[in-house]
């Protein structure tokens, strides 16, 4: 390991947290991305890095449009685990959401944000497990005053955790400690969020002092939706 | 005017703050930057948006190397109007502040960082009146603990303004109001900075209630470093 390289830096940029959304087709998706700025103000234009593997990366190589909804600081751990952990190929992210359709019908959601953009692409740079899109805003319309969601409160404040495929994950140094299951806490293995008893739910119904094994087998992950079953001990 | 563009909507995206560095010969150079952004985890990759008027895209463009130095909140505004209003071409802005040398003595800004980044650059893209650099992290290293500069918070707690020449620039949709002098202000034409006799300049000795015309004549803008001539009534 290079220990001039400590990896931990880069935790320390600044982000937004947004979702890009697109369609080709009939088919539609949305994805949470923090890898958004600026980078010409006259004409606007704006860059934007987006996973190769992901069915929203297919659609925007596809369509060449997508829109980028501004996300609020009050925005739910569940809307963001939907759309930043789970795969639009299996499952319709944007049925339960609300959406408008901009230029060429393309998806803006609008549950949950501030403002948005309309950018249509204009050049597109391979960078390895990713693709930067670079996009001329062609609307931009305010929907609601507040303070927009930034990737640190996301992290510090709501607790939140970043998936695999962001351009901005570190993997962990150490792997999570062996089961010991002496705290009855238990880890979601598709977002990694961590149940604690002493904590419960109370969002969704599950009262603190809740053993795991009393949760009913209905209940998801808060954060991700994954379900129960998705869950080891810690 | 496209009603459908609201320009406003752009401020809402989050950044961070940085003074990117470089050097060309014997030639040094540091400016602020607000578009940074991480672009693949693995390997760990960042985009950066310069103007191409600037020293410092000249001398990245030369050497393919710079440092990204990630400033604290408490960065005061007189160190980033020296790295975000003036132009290297006329002052030597490096000669004040701490700096290291990196990677092909690269010089590294480490007054008022958190910790900073080393970085080759693999690609560029031309967007205009910017170019996106495209780089590789070679090292990265913490210096000191604390809470990372947002551009929001330079906005909004520090008063601080944006750099013409900034990706991020929004134009005011209004021209400034006439001189009237009534209230005795005066704002500052490199960056928009404005005094205020009431409130002064007490960091930098002037007292609240001081007429603007009672300062003394070396006193310089607290943002930007210009001279009290390039100040005007407003």
């Amino acid at each position: 390991m290079d220990t001039e390289l400590d990896m931990s830096v880069l935790n320390l940029l600044s982000y937004g947290m947004y979702v890009v959304a697109a369609k080709s087709g009939d088919q539609l998706n949305g994805q949470i991305v923090n890898t958004i700025f600026q980078i010409t103000a006259s004409p606007p234009r704006i860059a934007v890095s987006i996973n190769k593997e992901n069915l929203t990366h297919e659609l925007i190589t596809q369509s060449g449009i997508f829109s980028v909804s501004i996300l609020e600081e009050a925005t739910p751990l569940g809307f963001i685990g939907r759309f930043g952990f789970r795969s639009g190929r299996e499952l319709d992210k944007l049925s339960a959401v609300k959406h408008l359709r901009g230029i060429e019908r393309c998806p803006i959601v609008v549950d949950n944000a501030l403002a948005y953009l309309e950018v249509k692409v204009i050049d597109h740079v391979d960078v390895g497990t990713h693709t930067i899109f670079i996009g001329e805003v062609k609307r931009a319309k305010n929907l609601q005053e507040g303070t927009p969601l930034t990737y640190a409160y996301y992290h510090q404040v709501k607790g939140g955790k970043t998936s695999k495929r962001a351009a901005t994950y570190i993997p962990p140094i150490t792997e999570p400690p062996p089961a010991t299951g002496e705290e009855g806490k238990y880890r979601c293995e598709v977002c990694g969020w961590i149940y604690d008893p002493e904590k419960g739910d109370p969002e969704h119904g599950i009262a603190p002092g809740t053993a795991f094994e009393d949760i009913p087998d209905e209940w998801i992950c808060p954060v991700c939706g994954a379900s129960k079953s998705q869950f080891t001990p810690i």
